[in-house]
């Protein structure tokens, strides 16, 4: 990142007839330089001595003085003997901005793999290949192979994007677009060496930094990315990330049941809600993210709340607003009283005094309403966060404009306020008036575009304070009490996975392996009755389909005769199966049918999983997620999170089921995870019985498989 | 629209000192003469003999010649006496620009009273209040609040919004940021006269209009609106409405079951996509789709289809392309063998063939690559749309632009291409660069901003052309019978409901009412066994909770023990109960319990509603409307809108059910409720039990409200 020295090589004397062709290798040395670069320059081509004022040599080999970083833009073959030769001259870095490697199949792969090895055995750093390099800002170390426009913006945020065109395009539209200023621009491509994960941990030890904006594609290290997100989050730096790729990774082929109910997709949601990373879903709510988490004095006079006041000129506008905060969760509150007789004589002539604020035509034709309305916002109790539709981005001539008639004030009350205020237009698009977006921002104003990316912005403010207010309150998140356990590999017996349960503070029926009749029966006895029973074979999965079960039994006469016909029938159906006995198990009352399970995800690795039984977790795949370890607050936000979570609260008439015990299942089933770690391969409670409140959940059945 | 001659009320001769603040009579006046408009201006102010050249008059009265139109910009309260006396005088149309009617309580509910009532009264036609008025962009008459920019563009784009800032907002815009021509621009702000509905019709009618374009707020006519939508669907002119209010209608309270599940939006959604309205979630989409819709060539060569091509130059962007792709249901499918083959040479060294096609660098490093691509895209039999990211908004200065280097080449291929091929920017904002806009624009390539907006908008082309061809092969919907039916209010009884239901082509269980035992028997052998027993009495809603229903009688001794015992039990529970007998039912075999019913929408009148019984239609509000009449086409298409539909194609292992039979008792039901008219306050069929396939559906239990 903050290289001493560098050497290009695939910089040459010929020139190129616009910028836009010159070799990339020259536009990183025009970089370099017009970033003002502070330390040494060389290059590397055999055909000259110098170029562009560069000294020139032959070879890597042959400079006289230490290299900390080579920046490499020649045709992708030349490069892995090129990086070797860099190592081998005591270089430690490199940038390579071919492509040619991973993304065109195997013969790329091969050539990638050689990158890798470097990197991996040798500790050598490289940052691509595929990608347009680093440019540190504050550094003025601009290793980077696109052009970067004049006056360029310096400021809090770091952005990380794999796709170099995707680095630029945002990096632009934020500087010119939003005002937003820039502390690092890394496109790291392939991710041959250093990877987004390790990026991201550079930007959180940097002080340059207070925000992180990403676009990745792909993670390399997804437990490194859980452990940086949690220090992001302990360092207050909000980590912005647009996951791309959401419907590309195939699932992997589910080891259980209800392993395959959940993608891909759905574990990086719940690792980035776990850890409070800000997820967005476009390139545009990427970037009023940005705007508004960088926006300092606008951040810190946010105390949290999803009570939205909305300033709007245009009556549609206030109907389309109201309409995007309901869908993303905000609040659009009424005013208060004390707002309603502060307004009741600015608006006499033209309006209702409700929250969104229609100023009308009034607002335009009388310049001294403005400010009244925009006020009234500011003071009222009922709201946390005041919002002005203002264009900024009126693609019409400057004179018919009608956005910098009211951004002045907007200054103005914010320089005396001590609630946050941000600005938004009606569309996306059109150019932004520079002269209305610099001076509402410098007085802590961020703008935003268009009224579902303002309300999408601001509610994502809301969870990650939410967040940050939780995870300062959650202490049971620490603790997740380890035992070892090693155990053989196959479908463990229900006895071994009740064990394991108990053990893990998962409550299950009693269950009792019994090996005749009288045996069962006793067993029943002492458990109370109603009782099933249900064959114990290591051979046998779906026990009912072979006669294996009996259900409902109410005496131990009935007992007696069930473990008789179990036993016939099984041996008559699967004469081949080694019977283990029979096992007796109390029957839970009624209680709502939960499934409860852990799955390996291919990132994340072991996930747990809850739904209802029946169909809506086989019709509806109405199926909540989270990576353990899960204190019991992540717990409870799995539950609110299922569709049919009124179900658990009391619907038709039944009673509320014991929420509190279903979580503390959960939070068993995720220690139970990380215990076993890499052995489980698939847990499956189904059905875990909810009881009604106070009463406890049970596991009634379960399959445990063991790699 | 057309007006020979019109009056200005409200022009002063006092100027202004910026054009922002001149009054808005005298910006009509400027704005008529700008846009050379061939009739007559006169005003009418009793300081002046003229205003602005144009003669002055101190009353309407006073005017010697005829006038057609009186435009109104003055304080509100003079607004009904000043038409008043127009229409004595003989003026039969207005635009009243003035706000403070019905938006502002009481007060102004009352004097939007006076206008209403003169408008229904006297035929006199009224634009507003509260709005900007009526533009006629092809019959240079612009009636129009605002200021009009320079270099107005002509098109065929009528544009609606009863907000009058939002109207100039979106026609700027359109014009500036893509190329979109106007026919007409109207903002009608209450609506106290003409509504959006016949100004919809107007513009169906209207020539010079071929896309209609609108932002409403509220509908007033709504079952005008389905009927110019309908029309409008004949005559093959795209109707696209953002309505905004989705969350602001309170629900009736309903007056049935089912009729609490679906809210007015709903019901508006329902609305729009029975009669193939282009139904847009945001400004953006409404632009993008009116920017799409619009453009000739590119209609024309579309020839239906999901599947999208992708050309561009970051790996980034063909990641995000496709995950929008994916959300609104769009394909984006793998090339031809051919394509890959034709491609083999071109992408030699930096890619694989994939859709989306990424040009990664080399396209940018040698400009022979580019059109190649583009080619290969157009020609390759997979795809039916060919879209181009291209940064047409790059907010950077000109000479780092990469836009403008590429549209030259899909200009060319547009002119040769009998597929449409249209453009799209990553980010949606900055400014549109029109020296790339406009002579994509003229070479049929529309451009949309941002990947979210033109997947989206390709799947609403693509749902508006499916429409059309199921519109044009369906002609089961216009048959809809009607049976003249009066009925006595209250619920009807069992028999009652049933006969109806019969006569509407809904199969329902064979059901007899019987007065003894004796005869329940004899009823129940004639219908095969097992039957069920129910309590016929019209003071009992819900039988069973006092004893008047017994279920699966397997033989006549038990339907006499059963009649018996509920006879006595209802009379012991319920003695004030006139009882008519005991209805005896055959039951019908298990199959998937669906309900079925129609409750009023305050818009619409009747609606059909239809969901599965149990927790998905409790817990989760999966019911589907449609307003009647409803064909089978659209019958099928409400099932397939429901989140459980797999449940009737057959999960868990259970057969598919009879689809068809069930969409015979939705038509029958739509039929039932418009022969019905009025008269149905609710009707409710729960449950319909629908069996496997081939053998029907049957209503099994049912409540019809009557008024």
């Amino acid at each position: 990142m903050n290289p001493r020295s560098v050497a290009i090589i695939g910089a040459s004397q010929r020139g190129a007839s616009t910028l836009n062709r010159e070799p990339r290798g020259n536009r990183v040395i025009r970089n370099l330089k017009s970033f003002g670069y502070p330390g040494r320059i060389v290059t590397v081509n055999p055909k000259y001595t110098e170029v562009m004022d560069c000294p020139c040599y032959p070879e890597i080999a042959a400079i006289p003085e230490p290299v900390d970083c080579v920046v490499l833009a020649v045709p992708n073959r030349h490069v892995p003997d090129l990086l070797d030769s860099a190592a081998n001259a005591g270089v430690r870095a490199a940038v390579v901005f071919s492509a040619g490697f991973a993304e065109i199949g195997p013969e790329g792969k091969e050539r990638q793999a050689r990158l890798e090895t470097l990197s991996r055995e040798r500790g050598f750093l490289i940052c691509g290949p595929n990608c347009y390099g680093v440019l540190n800002v504050f550094g003025k170390a601009p290793l980077f192979a696109s052009t970067i426009p004049q006056g360029f913006l310096a400021g809090p945020v770091a952005l990380v994007s794999q796709s170099g065109g995707l680095s630029t395009t945002i990096a632009n539209a934020l500087m010119l677009n939003r005002h937003v200023g820039l502390s690092h621009i890394v496109s790291c491509g392939n991710q041959a060496g250093a990877t987004v994960e390790e990026y991201f941990n550079y930007f959180v030890e940097d002080d340059n930094t207070k925000v992180i904006a990403a676009f990745v594609e792909g993670f390399r290290q997804p437990y490194k990315l859980l452990e940086v997100a949690r220090k992001a989050a302990e360092r207050e730096k909000p980590l912005i990330i647009l996951k791309g790729g959401r419907s590309e990774v195939s699932q992997r082929a589910a080891a259980t049941h209800s392993g395959s109910l959940a993608g891909t997709a759905e574990v990086i949601d719940a690792a980035f809600r776990q850890t409070g990373v800000v997820a967005v879903r476009s390139l545009n709510e990427l970037m009023d993210a940005a705007s508004v988490f960088s926006c300092e004095r606008f951040i810190r006079s946010y105390q949290g709340g999803r009570s939205i006041g909305v300033l709007s000129g245009s009556g549609g506008e206030c109907t389309l607003v109201s309409d995007a905060a309901a869908n993303v969760g905000l609040e659009v509150p009424e005013l208060t009283e004390t707002t309603k007789s502060q307004l009741q004589d600015a608006v006499s002539d033209f309006g209702n005094m409700n929250n969104p604020l229609d100023g009308t035509g009034a607002m335009y034709d009388d310049e001294r309403i403005f400010p009244r309305l925009l006020q009234a916002l500011v003071d009222d109790a009922n709201i946390d966060v005041v919002t002005v539709n203002l264009e900024a981005n009126d693609p019409r001539p400057k004179e018919l404009k009608s956005g910098n008639r009211f951004s002045a004030a907007i200054e103005k009350a914010a320089a005396s306020s001590k609630k946050p205020i941000a600005c938004f237009s009606s569309i996306v698009g059109g150019p932004v008036d520079p002269d209305i977006l610099v001076p509402l921002r410098e007085a802590g104003v961020p703008l935003m575009e268009g009224a579902e990316c303002a309300t999408m912005t601001i509610r994502n403010l809301a969870e990650y304070y939410e967040f940050q207010r939780g995870r300062k309150a959650d202490r049971s998140n620490a603790a997740a009490p380890v035992f070892a356990k090693t155990l053989a590999s196959g479908i463990l017996s229900a006895a071994t996975s009740f064990r394991l349960f108990e053990e893990a503070g998962i409550p299950v029926a009693s269950t009792l392996v019994t090996r005749n009749a009288d045996e069962a029966a006793a067993a029943a006895e002492r458990m109370g009755f109603p009782v099933a029973l249900k064959i114990e074979s290591a051979q046998i999965t779906h026990k009912s389909d072979v006669g294996g079960v009996a259900l409902k039994l109410n005496d131990a006469s009935k007992v007696h005769e069930a473990y008789g016909r179990i036993i016939n029938e099984v041996r008559r159906r699967v004469p081949t199966a080694k019977i283990d006995g029979v096992v007796v198990q109390s029957m839970a009352g009624a209680g709502v049918e939960m499934i409860l399970g852990v799955k390996r995800d291919q990132l994340f690795g072991p996930v747990v999983l809850c739904g209802f039984g029946g169909i809506l977790v086989e019709v509806l795949k109405d199926v909540a997620v989270a990576i353990p370890p899960i204190s019991r607050a992540q717990a409870r936000d799995m539950l609110k999170r299922l569709r049919g979570f009124s179900i658990l609260t009391g619907v038709r008439g039944k009673p509320p089921a014991d929420v509190e015990a279903l979580c503390d299942a959960i939070v068993g089933v995720a220690r139970l995870a990380t215990a076993l770690g890499d052995q489980l391969l698939g847990l499956d409670i189904n059905p875990l019985i909810v009881l009604p409140k106070g009463q406890g959940a049970i596991a009634v059945d379960a399959v445990v498989e063991i790699q």
